[in-house]
């Protein structure tokens, strides 16, 4: 995710990062090279009757924009569930930690390890969805058992779910807590059990291959064949029109692309790594832990990862 | 679901599964007839005063972009609850077999009983919404006699979903766990209800037939009586603009009937027996069984069933 | 609700069941007619220096389909929010049954009771929605004091659902389940009392009558002047174009109209009969009753009621 | 809110009461006499060089039109949701009452006790929202020693639902209820406490004003030049279509402006003092009360407020 | 948050305050001398074979304005979502208070605990999202070792929670309520660690950064260019109509950005510190407390902060 400094409006039409500029560079380029040749043809193919005017451009331009936009909106639907599903972790987590801390108010181990668990699990999740290695970090924030019966399952996150619950049904089975305080508390490792499914069920199911197909060759095609329309009427300011609308499709199209995978680590996708830094933070403060690991910082293109 | 391996953009537009071509090769091809036919007798009927021109098409078409836009709204979100429900199963089976594992740790007969009837469940589920024969499913994960109950009703997953409650209802009976425990797991075996309602609502209940019907009748006539709007300006250039046109509105006709069935097995819809493989291994997993199946993998035209 | 056999896309142009095209015959009737008057006096009042272009009237054409969208929309979720309505009677129908045949095994004699006096709820809610006479349902289904009690009530489906609670209420005075399993059953009554609530409110509340009032003001305005617009183009051709845009329009202002009440009889409404029918096969199925009614079947015009 | 009577199609076009016309009339007439200008001193002008074509009003007026949809989705879902919140009191008003019928079968005092503070609460809602007086209704309807506390706050609503709230807490304390069934019962009063905030968030949150600004500065302004670009084209026609195109425009935002404070007592607003009085006949009727006041009417204007 | 006193139609055209006119003078202003450059030195680049048209603008225009409501409807859902979740902290509160002071009617200084408490939360809640200090109004409400726990925490307002948390767990220690009690209570706590969450999800992610680049700089291209496409046809019209299409465009930008940070101090932000004013208000008349402090006003410009 980029996190700009405020910027005047100014400098921000010229702003580089953040935007999806270069994945479509070379398809702006193209279209300026269509342009020139429709320019340069012109005349020779006008000749032979060949001849493309603006108004069914018009009509399917403006077809394209309403279903670029239903395109976008579903995207963008991924993108807002995913973030609301991560931000459930974070609530769940203060849930579990403060029922945890109020009931058992003179045993920091328990504290430490719920904590550790509940940030084992985010960074589990993070690693499941972004398809990277879980191995360190879980060694880092899990006992040898548990660790070692996590990793070799095919579904760590799930298990780590599973430990979680496990703990808080030891604590009923030693009389600690009373069976209504244990349904309280696994309401919230219900909640953390939505959030894994929900995560899963963005990551597994792309909006229908069929959307981004039919959409991409229609805005390409619409591209190309754009400045054959335009010459007629616009001469020498074809390219510049023609790459200012294919500008607009082009980019709407790329960022949809982008926000189909909402765990992915574009410039639009969700920081996961800093999520799990910042409920790393909060269930260490929460237990009264000495030293926090550092917020985490967008990197000098001003990407949160 | 089509599944696609990370492709170029450029071999994108010519890719062919996935997409609904094969769906509207045929009135593409009319559209083109119809095309040529306008090339060839333009002339003839411009004489007899018969005149098409493009302003009252560009109208017609803008509104019937907005209106496929509303019918593909409608029918994403069918698919969008449905994917949900399905992963709602997920979420409700892990809920379950954690609280089984935590209340029973030392009793895996009971472990394997409740992932069978979990497993039987969803299978049962997919085989009622794609209306194929649950049977080799079903005899494969219930005991004999829920098997035989399970088969002679016309409800079977509703049967399944009662047997799981009565399971649950024995432990209670047997005093293995409290009433509020009870009630805890009998919740997510209603999350499991509300997942086999809401899927039988979207199987029985279509969108309302006279969308599909105005809808198609619109963008058909569209089709075939645009190339005599656009002869008139653009000559031999009618075949190639019309047919654009025309791929656009119907491949997003022909998607939105794709998605308004969910649980159909065409390539857009939900991979149901592959979520059921899923289902079953996390399952499986979560009990410690010893092996787990395969998981399912898309056929050779990346269709995942 | 009309439900088609699967139809070929040609035959489906000339579809008149399940259409609104009853609803509209007349007004593309005087379409017809005012472009033929439009064509006949085109000359004369174009002497008078009477002139319409069809610039305007596409700008209005677009505002009027960006506003039938939004209208669409608002009636159509009225539609899906009562089915989705209808499908929670069904959920909650499963889990008050399943829970009293796991409580009670062996009391066949509540399992009825209870079974009856859930079919009464939902076809008392049926003939209170459609504003039909619920006596002889009631009087099959109920026993004698309370049909009396519930038939003599302006809100006869309240009253049954207070019996219903009452009824939940009596097995926890006879010490037959604890206070928290009656919280647990209490919770899927207060469900249904949800459905009984919203389906009122739906029925109560149509969408705010300025919407129709405007949208029919000007569609119909529009359709009238449309041919005018378009004869000084069009000529011979105006009748086709202008009945063809119209009936864009006009079908989707008239299924919008059906659609605002989802509970009536027409060919878009909600199929309650049949819901009701299948409510009751399924409670009987649960209670394992020797026979169950007959599933519901579309009539011969294709529409299930 | 207007109710009307079946109407055919044709009078429908000529209804006053229920549209917003009367709000924009005068408006409308501005619109008819800049036409007449427009074509007055059209000659004149166009000599200046000053010329106004369509072209960029179809542009601004669709762009218009769809931030006007927009607008009108806004201000529809304040109404929808505060109906859903007002016909939520009624679910929970009968859950309520039928837990106290339920659990306490032979005590009428209670009955009527919490049956008056429930209708108690309805109204003080209904005052408070509408900004009237509610001493009336709550004198009629509270015990005395509570109708003087509730009186006197600030906050009139919130205290009898604090009542309500102490009431039930009563029963317990009274050991009437147990604390299981005291939650269920504080469930369906924090339902109530959901439904005051939600109204209060509507009444006290305007949609950001800028929206109106922007919208009615735009569309005013539309509406005042659109007869100047119209004129070139359509001479004598130009007041027919202008005042036309306008009435879309001005009725949509005139028909949003009402619809954004759902609680007014407009032709488009919510029937408050018809949802009390059903509400009430509705406690009462749970109730056995032998009396219940007679339903709302609609005024000769049709209007239900 | 703009309260406007009642106006009349006619003098909102001139408002200044509340519009985000303000933030568009300066790029207004660029295009009306854009125009004047347009009119001077058309004839003159005419000559050299430039020449741009309105119809490409078109489409392009009403390609913007789709994306523009899409962009708008993306940020107008923040805007609600926070509303409606600081209206959730309102009903949790009083859940909490009317719970509190129901099982503890003698205990005047556990309601004052609770109260300031509360009060302290959503103070501190403000300033966190307003990255305020919070040491003023948090010393004024918090006990002094409360106060320091506090105040020395990254996440002071997470921190008031579990105080919140604690408290309700003492109650429960000292056997004054009972864990069924416990459990009620405490999902209230949770309602308000989502309020938490989702504040500072709302405040955390802000809406992706491509969208705001895209759209800002096709929305000022499109507004520097117009007079250029317009200057053709409407001659000495260019600025009127140039500005008018500008104004309508930026300000729906402006005010896009404006809403995407709802916790702001800008003119369409919420108002946190009237918000909490009178969430202090209700929370002390719930404690018969003598006086409440006045309810907050907006100042001079009609803004409410």
């Amino acid at each position: 995710m980029v996190i700009r400094p405020h910027q005047h409006w100014f400098f921000r039409l010229f702003d580089w990062h953040g935007s999806v500029l270069s994945k479509i560079t070379f398809r702006l380029s193209l279209n300026i090279m269509m342009s020139i040749v429709a320019i340069l043809i012109y005349q020779w193919y006008e000749q032979l009757g060949i001849h493309l005017t603006i108004a069914p451009f018009s009509l399917l331009g403006i077809a394209i924009a309403i279903f670029l936009g239903f395109r976008n909106n579903a995207c963008y639907s991924r993108l807002v569930e995913a973030r609301t599903l991560w931000g459930s972790i974070l609530t769940n987590q203060r849930n579990i930690l403060r029922n945890i801390k109020g009931l058992l108010p003179n045993d920091p181990l328990a504290h430490r390890t719920f904590a550790n668990l509940l940030i084992a699990f985010s960074w589990s999740l993070n690693h499941e969805l972004r398809r990277t290695n879980p191995k360190v970090d879980l060694y880092r924030l899990l006992p040898r058992d548990v660790f070692l019966d996590v990793i070799k399952s095919p579904y760590p996150t799930s298990r780590i779910l599973m430990h979680i619950g496990l703990s808080v049904g030891e604590l009923r089975d030693n009389n600690l807590i009373s069976d209504v305080l244990f349904q309280s508390i696994n309401k919230d490792v219900n909640g953390l059990s939505e959030v894994l499914g929900g995560c899963e069920r963005i990551s597994n199911t792309p909006i229908p291959f069929a959307y981004t197909l039919i959409l991409q060759r229609t805005v390409y095609l619409f591209c190309t064949l754009l400045p054959f329309a335009l010459v007629g009427d616009l001469h020498y300011m074809t390219p510049l029109v023609s790459v200012f609308v294919s500008y607009t499709f082009l980019a709407w199209d790329a960022l949809a692309e982008q926000l189909e995978d909402p765990f992915d680590v574009l410039d639009n996708s969700l920081p996961l790594n800093a999520l799990c830094t910042g409920l790393e933070r909060n269930a260490l403060d929460m237990i009264d832990a000495k030293q926090l690991p550092p917020p985490a910082k967008p990197n000098k293109y001003f990407n949160l990862l």
